[in-house]
């Protein structure tokens, strides 16, 4: 019997990343016996560690293709990272146990740098271990600082929505100002690279149009240089857009936003920079504002899903199982960019231990001169990456997104106490 | 040479206010002279009272077709109520002279119900003047919260995206539970009327879905209750999703999101509510929350209008040029449902004093018996509501949303002073 692949979804879902998972499973099943069962792992990794995986194969097609337009992350994803190969060791042997007890030889993990870290240590672990198992990680994250590939997958459909969004509130802000709301400020993801932000910037296709403002977490947050830019904007135009991150810093080094908890990556959580710079507009300029927080909303909204987002989850997902199956250990499939225009793109292949804890931040040129803003060079960047609709079937005027059956695997290990 | 019309829009703009307006325009059009040029008040009524008018006649048919998918309020909208006749005599006497002054001979006011309450005013100060005006407002509130009418356009564009978003971000949420977020709290719009609430709770489809608490302006809070309720919520679905109104109220009859201040309506300006209910689950349960404040993105959300929604709002749109031109004074027209399955509707008339000023609250049996969620008889109503989708053209991934040439009219009067 050919050998079982493990496939795992890690960190925060994205609106595409069941496209990836659709992509993995439909190569297995089209390799004709090469490949065994694909189990996935319930709650991410977690499911390996607890051996409670999900056996794919008692889904049907109908349902597997369904993944393609269904957000969130199908088999449960977590927020749990792996640590020093020392320190966790017995965490990555009983990855192998269990590999070994379900005769996976293929182990795709689906996430964002840490977890590409994550698939390079099982990668090493297995080799110690003397354990035949190919590791190939599969990006995916919403804020698009992987290194080693061009974007991400998850990213070019957050960043339709922001812009969209801004491009919608802008026009409502617009109609409004004369006698109510003046300032408009929309707080989007992104801790460190202010990718979301700048995304938000395509929205503004002629001067004067939504947003006028961007507040990068690259950028040190100045106050005065900021109200000062507010103030003539409303003079100008009547109104007032901004998208600021969730990751603004102070000239103190500090979050704005920080709330003083943690998540369990030991990222800070962050939330309610937007208000603050709202208020902190009011305070100073008078001027009524609304705020939006769309969270969630704007990492899910698999409704408005750029086409070229989908397609590249597709096909990384795709492009991992021939890697494996290849026996090519400790790599990612990867985004090349071939052509800006048209643009064109393929995938290559990068190393894990390049693409292990990195961030890929916003580059400098991006940003124009004031902060405020982007370049000509970002546009071209990130014009691509949100082109195309793909739309899911409605049903009842709702996305028809599928539920799984998501039937676990009978347990052939004793519990894990680790 | 014919009599001219002026339109105007009021409050709070819409995903569909301009397929109305849309509708008024493209009707007029097609009167083949019957009407002169169709006039819009910049900034809705205020253009009338500064004699600030747009000839939408100089816009090509191309650009008015393109209003029926564009968002927010294309000539401008106001918050500006008039008072009473006496109180404020000089200000309807104004916009008589005005109209008067352009050969207006129909009024269309394009608004919620203190906009129908200014139309009917507007229409009993012509008579007293002896001016010739047919005053006919056409309903437009995402509240949905108008008497005599089935509903209100704008209404299920909004309501579509907030169920459609609480459907994605449960997904998110949902597959993140294990490890992270625990309870998902979406602030939505509604101050009196809980509506748009019931609306979230259309994500639900089968047990377990989210949203699985509402919490309606028309029942108060009872945190113990609620608590209770999201506490065996977390323990039987590992997580618990709520949908909040931004109008809800506590024992003391107090507004839980109130920040104090006040719109120019003497409307209290709402928002926070989301963030306060998930700090009181943080605080008593311990749960990790996320809470998403989508304020105008909902209302603009137009790249996900309901169908029935925008062919509602351009139907009555059309209607209202032929009541005006029937001569049909002081009335508003309403949608009426003729049947619920298949759903059916029809344009009918209501008398602007009927409509006036009153609001529709969710009728208690709407509402189940626990006062946390919606009754079969409330997603019979609102099902149709949502149904269909309608989307804008895209250009390079973003919709193709219209902005007109807004040409003023020259001004014929001096300055209005009061």
């Amino acid at each position: 019997m050919a050998e079982n692949l493990f496939y795992a979804q890690s960190g925060g879902v994205t609106a595409v990343i069941n496209a990836t998972a659709c992509g993995v499973i439909q190569a297995a099943r089209e390799q004709g016996g090469r490949i065994g069962r694909v189990f996935a792992g319930r709650n991410g990794i977690l499911g390996a560690l607890h051996e409670d995986l999900i056996d794919t194969s008692l889904e049907s097609d109908a349902a597997i293709a369904a993944l393609r337009h269904t957000p969130g992350g199908a088999f449960g994803s977590c927020r749990y990272k792996l640590k020093g190969l020392d320190e966790s060791r017995a965490q990555y042997e009983r990855l192998i146990d269990v590999f070994r007890a379900h005769d996976i030889r293929y182990f795709l993990y689906n996430g964002g740098n840490d977890s590409m870290d994550t698939a390079w240590k099982v990668s090493q672990i297995a080799e110690r271990l003397n354990y035949p198992l190919v590791c190939v990680g599969i990006p995916k994250t919403v804020d698009n600082d992987l290194v080693e590939t061009d974007n991400c997958p998850g990213f070019g459909s957050v960043a339709k929505y922001v812009a969209l969004s801004m491009m919608e509130a802008g026009l409502d802000v617009a109609s409004m100002a004369r006698t109510s709301t003046k300032v408009f400020v929309m707080e989007v993801m992104g801790r460190h690279a202010g990718w979301i932000t700048a995304a938000a910037g395509l929205a503004a296709r002629r001067a004067g149009e939504a947003p006028h403002l961007l507040l990068f977490p690259e950028i040190t947050f100045d106050p005065e240089a900021f109200l000062a830019r507010v103030d003539a904007c409303v003079r100008e135009h009547d109104f007032c857009a901004i998208a600021v991150s969730e990751g603004l810093r102070g000239a103190d080094g500090k979050l704005l936003g920080e709330a003083g908890s943690r998540d369990a990556f030991g990222h800070a959580q962050l939330g309610g920079v937007g208000q603050q710079v709202a208020e902190l507009i009011k305070d100073r300029l008078g001027h009524k504002y609304h705020w939006a927080l769309p969270d969630y909303l704007q990492r899910s909204a698999r409704h408005v899903a750029s086409a070229t987002d989908v397609a590249q989850a597709l096909a990384l997902g795709r492009r991992a199982v021939e890697l494996a199956l290849a026996g090519r250990n400790a790599v990612m499939p990867a985004i090349v960019r071939t052509s800006d225009e048209p643009y064109r793109w393929d995938v290559g292949v990068a190393q894990l231990k390049d693409v292990a804890n990195r961030e890929k931040m916003m580059p400098r040129e991006f940003i124009s001169g004031d902060g405020f803003g982007i370049t000509d060079a970002c546009r071209k960047y990130l014009q691509p990456l949100i082109e195309g609709e793909d739309y899911p079937p409605y049903v009842n005027g709702l996305p028809a997104y599928v539920s799984l059956l998501n039937e676990s695997v009978p347990a052939l290990l004793p519990p894990f106490a680790g």
